[in-house]
């Protein structure tokens, strides 16, 4: 089996599994214990949030630790607008892109929803991009946090995080970014991004399901989604996944080692990828940014199938990939980042994703692509016989 | 050591980490992608679901996993009671008893604070039983949910927990229990206790930090905390943790299957410790019931000394145990829980907890017992050496 499927979820790697063991095992103190054991757990988590800091280029103090991405980007749109507008509120707006993960777009629905907050979505240009001027259109005075995604999950597209961060920063709005898909393949250092908070998933990056950050800069005050007994300098109650800490931590510190060999490599992996589709299947289409996109992401829609065919095809074949976000799989509206992009809603149902993990090679995307060439014929075929 | 703090986390039983291991390594797929992996994911994630079903006596779609017992414990209480005030806004009280997990407390606060509910507090007795009477003189017209804890984390007192929820039930009222301690120990049929919503924690049972049930009650509405891909029903969005929601099924079941032989025999230990603990040390005092506690807990204050220094000389004789809850150690202040039952501040600061998983065994309890003496008699000279 050739799995392109690592943006829905990727496998633990062994590292990382070796340095989570003992706190699955002999080492299972709670860290807000006073004795050995649980100044054991609470050493492994400091540890842990040292790693992310130095990943990421911020304090250990600015880390918090989260059961996952979803939660990381709900605490963040949640906790900075709603804190934001108790200390102000006139600040009753939050500005979200039109290809948000729903993590964030269901946060920001929540605000309008429960909170009385207006939602202002910026637009994407025809590749996903959300320009500076697109951004500044929606900013005002009554804006309490813009969040805008580092690269989006079904395309790939990267956005210019530091501008568009800068204008909200022109208007003193904070700067929220869901980093998810882009954790481990472009450049995270909070401060050259010049974000205020920034999420991550521990289980897009080789550490098990369970497990996230989100950063937040300095003194920027939340409102907690999870209140009790005041773990993690109160932002995030509840006894801390010691284990999952330990295993995102050695993730993200891995992928960075080798983050500057890898992310060259497999772009480069990528593009052979895409011209060959783009070369052997007739009317493929790419989706998304051609160069400013993820290392790890080839997305495609192939007019005249539908994507779930040929994934079935695909996987007959030995190749598991997606129609796009795992999130949405099994809906059948066609996903709302395509539409935002201009493509047509019948083109939108012929989405296929292709997305890599660092361990990809070029055999293994060579037979991919000509699985994917098969695979498409077959559909198209069945779906239109008198044409075989 | 002899590991006496097994109410503030467990070790991960063996059993469970076989059942939990294949998820953290081949079996790696997301429950929402539709290929196979995703689809082996999906079907251990429905296998874990029915085995918390089974172990509590309720259909599979009535069980939530989240990331742990603080977190269930925050979708139960602001969940229920947001819905509720949502569909009628003259629901805008909650009750909750005066000897809460910060996990609910917090929750209650959370809604007072931000959405302008009222927080009515039952009174416990000086054994920290919650009656019926008491319930009833603060249970009224504008209550939108009930929640008291089925068995207390610093002195095991365990609740009348159906008498209780019938008292709600008569005015409509919905009934939350969190059972994160009661969990493995006393019976958790949801029927038989009555109750519309019931928290539990997989690191108290065995399993590793970071799992965590929610039951609700049939189609009990609730307003999510994490919003994003509809995950769990719509419950609680994010990528599930699919190793977790295993082992906390593997560790209910097997607790369950332990229980009928674990809980007597664990019950008699425990009182032969007590009864040993009185007997040898001067002006020892039990806290909290005598009889309707948890057979895992025995928790006692020793006037005359302070419970960290207790702590610390146990600690050096090889025993370790809480002055109380872990969520609050390093806290200077008294125990809410104590000074609740009426307990005089400088008592409450000589708090000690032992608390028992049920591999505790007699010749553990004897030496722990001796150690105590020991222990206490030493701080007691230490702190009047005039008397040594």
């Amino acid at each position: 089996m050739i799995f392109l499927d690592a943006a829905a979820t990727t496998p633990v790697r062994r590292e990382v599994l070796e340095a989570m063991w003992p706190y699955l095992s002999g080492e299972f103190g709670n860290p807000s214990s006073h004795h050995s054991l649980g100044e054991a757990a609470a050493t492994a988590l400091a540890g842990a949030r040292a790693g992310v800091a130095k990943a990421i280029n911020c304090r250990a103090g600015e880390v918090t630790f989260t059961s996952g991405g979803t939660e990381a980007d709900n605490l963040a749109v949640k906790g900075i607008a709603l804190a934001r507008k108790a200390a102000d509120p006139s600040l009753n707006r939050v500005v979200i892109s039109a290809i948000e993960h729903p993590a964030v777009e269901e946060s920001a629905r929540y605000l309008e929803r429960v909170h009385g907050f207006a939602v202002d979505v910026v637009p994407v240009d025809g590749e996903g991009l959300v320009t500076v001027e697109a951004l500044r259109k929606v900013l005002g005075p009554a804006t309490a946090l813009v969040s805008i995604m580092y690269a989006n999950n079904e395309i790939g597209t990267v956005q210019p995080v530091t501008d568009l961060a800068s204008a909200a920063h022109q208007l003193g709005v904070p700067f929220h970014t869901d980093a998810v898909q882009a954790a481990g393949w472009l450049p995270l250092d909070v401060k050259a991004l010049s974000v205020d908070a920034l999420s991550i998933s521990g289980h897009k990056l080789g550490a098990p399901k369970g497990s996230g950050v989100l950063f937040t800069k300095g003194r920027l005050r939340l409102e907690p989604l999870v209140h009790g007994g005041g773990q993690e300098r109160g932002r995030r109650s509840g006894t801390e996944n010691v284990a999952g800490a330990v295993a995102l931590s050695t993730a993200l510190t891995l992928a960075y080692a080798e983050q500057p060999e890898q992310a060259p490599r497999v772009s480069g992996l990528r593009d052979r990828f895409i011209g060959h589709v783009l070369a052997t299947v007739p009317n493929a289409m790419l989706t998304g940014h051609r160069a400013s996109r993820l290392p790890s992401v080839a997305s495609f829609c192939f007019p005249g199938t539908s994507g779930e065919s040929v994934l079935l095809e695909l996987e007959r074949l030995g190749v598991v990939c997606s129609s796009g976000s795992a999130c949405a799989a099994g809906s059948d509206a066609p996903s709302p980042v395509l539409v935002a992009l201009g493509i047509a809603p019948e083109t939108a149902q012929t989405a296929v994703r292709f997305s890599f993990t660092s361990a990809v090679t070029d055999a293994e995307l060579e037979q991919a692509a000509a699985a994917v060439e098969t695979a498409v014929g077959r559909v198209r075929n069945l779906a239109s016989p008198q044409a075989g």
